[in-house]
């Protein structure tokens, strides 16, 4: 098994395609690049330490009030800062999921983490029956929509449902929806329609995946509770999102166009690669989002890396077991690569037996953490 | 009284000049500026979590093992984390200081911040009093030399006998040295060389400032103690730091000639504004720093923002009065614009008893808190 603690870790080899970071496959926009360059010139004075401009982009884009939002130094800083401002004695994440939020907890000294687990047998969807783990001594919820590294979308009213059910409990939920805006119907996905009734919802969104900026950090949290922001705001550093960061999330949202060809190209290239690693015998599941998620041989990310490119070898995650995988959708031309090096990996293996698709039987066997 | 929280608040209106951050006079090198727009090409990939090539650099130039180095978005979140990630239950801050101490500690939950309090009388130095507040009850010490924002270097043997103390008493001492590479003889003011031998002393170092690229947020924490840095890195984001700040970091590194030319210009302005300010009537203290201290009318720097240039009014500092000012070093060209601005506020007061020079007299029944 690989070892990867995250996808994009390119800096301990030399990879020539790095299919285990899930970003915008179009690449960062122009005008986001042209951000960058102008901040070189003016990144000599502090950034704005209150994000004026880009919150007030931010507003009019998800028409929301400009209070309703914090920006952090990407996403992974919010959920960071949440745990630790919050303190929660108790907290549930559903798995599997992005393990910051279990690093977070535990910073945070959270006393009890609860895990929701996503059953491989349902195909990993998210079923009624969390709502039995949402309890009153629950202090927070950890949720991602479309789920990472699965891909599946929670059915929307019963996400309302959850939403709607933490918020008579008393319990927050953070809804982490940072893959939200390469969806092919984002709208139809968010629960940002629900902040201004519900208090006890935080969405979290990144600039990281949405415009392939992951190197520059740019995140924001969105909640209606002016009390919760002011918590997590007063437990971050002053100057916490750069200047290059802040000029390129305003560029970015003055793109017009360019999230909805990402979308498009997402649900084409998706299906080329659904139908090709289907036919070389993988199993996959049924992800809506720019990245697939599927089993395979234990090896196949390490030797896709001794090939040069990255996988997301999803084995070690709680919740999963070796054999699970992510990929991002790229461009064709980069697609037909990975399909390449895959072909390659299985057509290796000299005893047919060596690979076997992971039936439904012998998964049973499998640890699912 | 001007109300500023920190330096650099320039967005909240329109001025010609800040003097009110400490950045180098000489601006952002052009090689930082080139590493800025190289970024703007490869922040689509998530920048090193480890810092590598970073912490090679840095190891490089202070002659540390790279594992002494924490690298931070700027030295401001390392100083949040190490509150956060140590949580200290008394603390000591010698005053008047840098805000953020106080916020990190307090947003640490830290049940008791102690002040020992560089007295105006002794012209605001730390004195070798101060080894009686460094009792082994305290936990953690914030020291900043030169001191911000008087700019006063502690004396050096004091300096060590207190690290040493510290040492002795089991007290971690936060050092911030984010101002040392500007001074006329870095290397002799600076503590790096008592790390190995002690594991209580933690240095902070920062590029915004020497490097004057405030805007990119990049900072570090030095220090042997193996465990201390682990645990304030658990506390933090897997991706704290920025791509474009860990390329400018590396480019800032290769300069050579470029702090000390800094430090020239600094030396030779410094006394420029010196000699103006006494001969306009101001209280100066003996900083030696790329910033002065200084008192005046208590309106100054609402006067001079009306005025269009910004200077940092310290009167609402913990243990400072009204009436107490800090403006940056700059080229000749600002100073001497800075120069005309306050000439032309003192000479606005029609009353010549309006703007007294504060006497000792006098100043003695000043609230310095």
């Amino acid at each position: 098994m690989l070892y990867q603690e995250h996808g994009g870790e390119i800096y301990t080899g030399d990879y020539r395609l790095d299919f285990s970071a899930n970003l915008n496959p179009l690449g960062m926009p122009d005008s986001v690049k042209a951000a960058v360059r102008q901040a070189s010139e003016l990144a000599d004075r502090y950034p704005d330490a209150q994000c004026r401009e880009l919150k007030r982009a931010l507003s009019e884009v998800c028409r929301l009030p400009e209070e309703y939002f914090l920006c952090g130094n990407g996403a992974a800083e919010l959920i960071m800062a949440s745990a630790q401002a919050l303190k929660p004695r108790r907290a549930l994440i559903a798995l599997p999921a992005f393990s910051e939020y279990e690093r977070a907890l535990k910073s945070a000294g959270c006393a009890e983490i609860r895990y929701y687990s996503c059953l491989r047998s349902r195909g990993f969807r998210i079923g009624e029956d969390i709502l039995d783990y949402i309890s009153p001594d629950i202090d927070m919820v950890f949720l991602c929509n479309p789920a990472n590294p699965t891909g599946l979308l929670t059915d929307h009213e019963l996400l309302r449902k959850i939403a709607e059910y933490c918020r008579e409990k008393g319990v927050l939920l953070v809804l982490d929806e940072c893959f939200n805006a390469l969806l092919q119907d984002p709208a139809q996905a968010t629960l940002l329609k629900e902040l201004p009734e519900n208090p006890k919802l935080m969405i979290l969104r990144a600039f990281t995946k949405s415009y392939a900026m992951a190197g520059l950090r740019l995140g924001y949290a969105v909640s209606s509770c002016r009390e919760l922001l002011l918590r997590i705001r007063a437990g971050l550093q002053t100057w916490n999102v750069s200047l290059p960061a802040q000029l390129a999330g305003i560029a970015a949202l003055k793109e017009r166009g360019y999230l909805e060809r990402a979308g498009k190209l997402i649900c084409t290239e998706r299906l080329f690669l659904r139908e090709k690693l289907s036919a070389m015998g993988f199993l996959l599941y049924d992800s809506q989002a720019n990245y697939l998620f599927f089993e395979g041989p234990e090896d196949l990310a390490e030797r896709c890396a001794e090939k040069g490119i990255l996988i997301r070898d999803c084995g070690s995650c709680r919740g999963l077991a070796p054999g699970c995988f992510r990929i991002a959708v790229k461009r064709r031309e980069e697609n037909e690569a990975l399909c390449a090096c895959l072909e390659a990996v299985i057509r290796e293996d000299k005893t047919p037996s060596a690979f076997e698709l992971p039936a439904e039987g012998r998964a049973q066997e499998r640890q699912f953490r």
